[in-house]
This record gives C-alpha cells, sequence and structure tokens, in this order.
C-alpha cells in the first residue's frame, strides 16, 4: 500500500446552482489514481458524502493493490479534512478496437438526426445555471425533454447525442462526466427539484470510437424519496462504452 | 470520523472451490458498519481487491460522516496487513411497508411455481462444492438452467426463487448475500470457467415482505476476458428490493 495526496482546485464553472457536479469531481478524482500501465477506470464506485465547496481541495490516494491486469485504489477528496467524496477505482488497460465476444439483445437508443435535436442550454428556465453543460455538448432526442416546455410525459427516459463541448474526442475521463451529464429523470415526472447524487457507479467496458456518442438515461423505481439512474453510453460504432447507475434522492 | 476495527472469522463452509463466497464477505463486513439510527444498507460498493483466506480476518471501520438520513461508512477487510476487499457504505433506514412513488414498465420474474423448480445442489457436475447453495435455498427455473444438463441455451439469464436454507426470512444482510448467489451466466454461453467478481455494487430499495423472494440475474456484455452481471430481487408483494450490478472476469 502507498498513500500520496494530490492538490485540485474545484472548477466553479461546473457548478449547478453553485454545487460541484457529481461527474466532474469524479473524473478528477479518478484521474489522481491512474498509471502508465493502468490508464483505464474500468469500474468506479463513488459515494458522495457531502458537497464540496468551489475551492481548493485535497486528493488522498491510497494504492491497495497493483496487480497485473488490475490496480486498486480508494481516492479521497476532503476539504478542511472533512471527506466530501469517497471513491473506489479498479483500473486497467482496455484492448483498442476490441468486438463483443458476446452482448444481449438491444443496441444503442434510437435518435433523431443530431440537425434534429437542439443543444440543452446551460441556462434553464428556472435561471439555474447547469455547468456541465457548458461543457459537454448535449443534444437531446426533444421527444424525451418535452418537460422543458411544460409537457412532462410520465416516461423518465432522456435520449441524447453526447461530446466534449470543445469537440476533442472523448477520453474515458470524459466518460466518467457523461455518465452523469444528462438532466434528473424525475423531471419527466414533474419533479422539478434538487436530485443529488449518494452512490454512482461507473463500469466502462471500453474504449470509444472517434465521434459523437449517444446517452440513455432512465429510473426503475423511485420510492420512500430515492430513486436509481440507470445510464448507458454507445459510441459511433454501435459499441456499448458505459455502464452506470446511481442511487439518489428526490423530493415531491 | 471514527476508526475502529472488528475481527471477523472467515467461515469455510461459504466457500466456492476454496474461495470464500463474495456476498458473504460483503453481508459480513456491512454489518460492522451498520448503527441503531442507520440500521438498512442503501447503496454498498465492494471491489474485490485480492481473495481472502478462510481464516480469522480484521475489518477495519472508519466512519466518514454520521448525517440524519445516511451515514457513510468505509470497510477494509485485511488479512496480515493485505487489502482483500474494500466497500463503501451508505446506510439508512428504510420505511416499512412503502409503495412505489413511481415505477417503470416491467415487474418480478416470471417463474413456474415453487414445487417444479428443484433445489440447486452444492456440489455440480464438475464436482465443485458451491458453499452459498448450503446456505441459500436457491429453485432455478428449470428453462434457464439447461446448462446443468449440457445443453446452454445462450441467453445468459437465470430465473430463481430465494430464501435462506434454514427458512428464516430474509434481512437486508441476506440480501446482500442473494444479489450473489446464482451461478454464472456465463454457463448459458457454455463457458465453465471461474467468473472472478471485480466490483459488485448493490442498492437495497426497501424492507422485503416475508416470505420466498424472486431474482433474476442476466448480462448485457461479454468483452476483452470482463462481464457484467446485473441482479434483481422482489419480494412476494412484487417490490424490487434489490437492484445490483456486478464487474467479473471470464477466460473463453
Amino acid at each position: 500500500m502507498s498513500l500520496r495526496t494530490a492538490p485540485v482546485q474545484i472548477d466553479a464553472s461546473w457548478s449547478i446552482g453553485g454545487r460541484p457536479h457529481g461527474g466532474y469531481l469524479l473524473s478528477t478524482m479518478v484521474a489522481t489514481g491512474l498509471d502508465a500501465d493502468h490508464p483505464h477506470p474500468m469500474a468506479v464506485s463513488a459515494h458522495y458524502v457531502a458537497s464540496p465547496s468551489e475551492s481548493a481541495a485535497v486528493v488522498e490516494v491510497e494504492r491497495l493493490r497493483t496487480g497485473r491486469r488490475v490496480a486498486s485504489s480508494r481516492l479521497r477528496l476532503s476539504q478542511d479534512d472533512d471527506v466530501k467524496v469517497e471513491v473506489l477505482l479498479s483500473a486497467g488497460r482496455w484492448s483498442d478496437g476490441v468486438e463483443p465476444y458476446w452482448s444481449s439483445p438491444g443496441g444503442p437508443p434510437e435518435l433523431p438526426p443530431l440537425a434534429d435535436c437542439p443543444r440543452a442550454p446551460s441556462t434553464g428556465p428556472t435561471g439555474t445555471r447547469v455547468g456541465q453543460l457548458d461543457h459537454c455538448d448535449l443534444r437531446p432526442d426533444p421527444a424525451t425533454v418535452q418537460w422543458a416546455v411544460g409537457a412532462p410525459a410520465g416516461v423518465a427516459e432522456v435520449r441524447a447525442w453526447i461530446r466534449r463541448d470543445d469537440g476533442v474526442d472523448a477520453s474515458p475521463l470524459d466518460l466518467l462526466v457523461f455518465a452523469d451529464a444528462l438532466p434528473p429523470v424525475t423531471f419527466d415526472l414533474g419533479l422539478y427539484g434538487w436530485v443529488p447524487t449518494l452512490e454512482l457507479t461507473v463500469l466502462l467496458r471500453g474504449l470509444p470510437a472517434p465521434g459523437w456518442l449517444r446517452v440513455v438515461q432512465r429510473a426503475r423505481l423511485l420510492q420512500d424519496g430515492w430513486l436509481d439512474e440507470e445510464c448507458e453510453i454507445w459510441d459511433s460504432r454501435d459499441r456499448l462504452v458505459v455502464q452506470a447507475r446511481q442511487l439518489a434522492g428526490y423530493r415531491t
């Protein structure tokens, strides 16, 4: 085991109504735990203990084991010795351009052409700034975001095109951001409150091909103040590259 | 933050071919992180760093934050100072008998009557002892385990009835075991090798009603030596009580 610390600065441009974006925090933390032999996050589990402030923070990086195929690390983001986010990371190296050995039926989400999907604005109707939408070019299927014009459909599924705002092809770290970049599916149920993530696990299943990605997010169950949000990301070659799920709170 | 240690004894009766069962380890560890105000695991993320031996071990319990609704802890199982399993736990208290506020279409897995589903034996055709099947009374739908008689169907989905071997109704900790109790779905693809779990996240969505539970496990993608296994558990009142997913290795 080895223990080291990495200073990080939490960039306010990623915040949502003053709270740092969960996927941005995850990506920032995971970057400190990779190495040359294990450059790709394979499985990442984050528990969001408290919301950090938009200022300096420290990431403590503890390497639990360095194996040939997998390196396991524990990452802790803290401010003034208060734990804000705790992450477990299993990292390895994905082969380039590998094909599935087997996959279940069902492919990428069906989406209208990009030209028919307007970009999601980073300032919504309520005036809250959604920072990650300045960093991510998100183009939702209009049919899945009718709540934005006052007509929630009750389906709780959002489908979208996504890439970085600067047009650069997504890295594995960008995929961690994208896995948490969509608006809460609760909006489609007419619930417009804050949906804070308690736990988020992201599996990266391979390296994405260049180009636009497609993302779908849906819920299975809202109950007792908590919901799951399931996210899949598919690349331009119709390969599943991310499976993610989070448990988040909601208020009716 | 507080740090304490709890000695545990890893019971060989739970092992599979000499390796301790992942769900049993998880349940044993999580038991050390609960308290009277936060008695229920809500979200649990385990990274299996190395396989422990069937002997004494220590669980280090670090409370990261104790909130009103959620208590967050980090749990580490080690032997001779080597980390074997690292777990993040967000615990709280579920209300009894709560009903869904909203759920997506699709209910519990369809299963034949219990009487038509023979119990899965703890010693399989290859002679390997599968310890958790002495502790769990698992009754698979015969249609989903035809690989056991040499006829894998290529569907990679197993559906089953499940309860404790002693017939006692399942506790939340038992559900952590059940979330990892089924045979690997790879068997249905004709792959009979060892499927070691790298990462397992379990969301407990509510307290189970008394009686038999129904469990379904399926995969989405096998690629580059790794697969996901998705597990849902439903109670006798048709309520979804567990959503789990793991990333595991396979060899062709």
